[in-house]
């Protein structure tokens, strides 16, 4: 098995996230995967997703990290809609390893919901994707992942 | 005493609130605010702050309300800028009852954050603001609250 | 007449600016107010309405201006909404001068709509509202308007 | 050649599209494709890119149409990320056919931005992707597309 679910995060969908179709916008999708990809960082304890956001003094944050500098973009997004998200569902959002880079690394993205059918809890698969997430230093331009980060990454794809 | 705060949920700050000032885009916090009064709904048994929207069958709901067909939206809004808010925070947005009529009512909200200042946690208000809410039938002519929904807000006023 | 309009925009909605109700979502009228602020400050030869974003050397904008280091935000805002704006209506956003201090001054905005009814236009207002902007430094404090912006505004506030 | 451009768009960066790294937020762009696919089917005389949206009797527009009940939702949608999009930044975002089936057809789109480098303006690509589009009906199932959607995307994939 190349990659295995090691983080699910839950989130409600608002009136917000609708479209006028009564159903959840299809870019909005991909701002659930954000966010769980952020709780997945935080819950390792790496706070600021975005490494160097301003408005805020990080020294502090990045002394805690082997490597001092450094923020992810998303470099390539691939996502397939499966079914409707309504406006009150409670999503669960997972993340699998794919693989792992030097520089970037590969995660599936699920997003899933529990129906309740005849009285049975169904798990359903919303929508799903990948992301390619790739590590820039301060300059904007490429680096290493910082070793806590792949060693996070690597020992999921072990699993 | 004209009002007292009778619910609170927390939201946390994601990337996707920001903006390139580094700080909560001002229209987001307008979103956090809906949210929560749908959370404030939703904890007394309203599921649906929408009532009538697309995509799902809401007869069985609309039975467990003492009148069927309902809305709210939003007919005036104010809100008040004091700290911004930024990436990872966790904001708490509170409920007040100001004012309860036949066709609408006016809720006091504000968004707040514990901030730890040399190991002491203080409480600050990021924003504050009124929402006055209009009901609206299937028609979107403007209708009497709800019984139950009355109810809720008076007696937060005569808490 | 205490305020002229001087500035109007036209903007399109999107569905990505309804909700599942089938009409503009409340917040989102905040963003067309605001894009109408850049698009006035951007016809007066103010590129930056956010003064000092990340990820571009903005020495040379700032070379333009008598002031060189600043940035707005919105302090207080409010807005009372009084038509539905629906999917593909073309929106015209209005700016009128309201008063004007030593670091802040206040728009009236509005949002409007050529509706068409027995084959007559009629202009019908979607939206209206007060927006108080205070104009910060690059530590994010108060400090005195540009003096370009100043007369931008005393201008239209003595037409 | 497989495919062509046959339809571009321009849309302006606001603040309210860029996150607190500085650049426009990479959901965002999805967004900027969804309103030029709006934008193409309004110039053909298409002016509901979701049929069936509530808040407005759509009845005389759909006796323009052929077929009288559908809408489009994305089924897939493949973007990659090629330079950061700024605030105020004009883009200018493309159409190509890719591929037309019975009730699907595919679009490649991409979003471009004119930088002015030593006095030389050069067309960089921001992001490109492939969006697959299938047309539902009024109860959310699978049905052919109208015949003048498919004869516009055959004339576009014939060029």
């Amino acid at each position: 098995m190349p990659h295995r679910k090691f983080f699910s995060y839950p989130f409600r969908v608002y009136i917000e996230d609708t479209d006028a179709g009564g159903i959840v916008y299809h870019a909005n999708h991909i701002k659930f995967m954000e966010r769980t990809r952020t709780e997945w960082l935080r819950s390792q304890g790496i706070d600021h997703y975005l490494i160097g956001d301003k408005g805020r003094d990080l020294t502090a944050t990045n002394e805690n990290l082997p490597d001092s500098s450094f923020s992810f973009v998303v470099h390539e997004l691939q996502i397939s809609y499966h079914q409707p998200a309504l406006m009150d569902d409670l999503l669960i959002v997972t993340i699998e390893a794919v693989s792992c880079g030097a520089a970037s690394f590969v995660l599936l993205q699920r997003i899933e919901r529990d129906d309740v059918v005849s009285g049975v809890t169904k798990r359903v698969i919303v929508a799903s994707g990948k992301v390619k997430l790739a590590c820039l230093n301060d300059d904007l331009k490429p680096r290493r992942l910082p070793s806590n980060i792949r060693a996070l990454i690597q020992t999921a794809l072990q699993d």
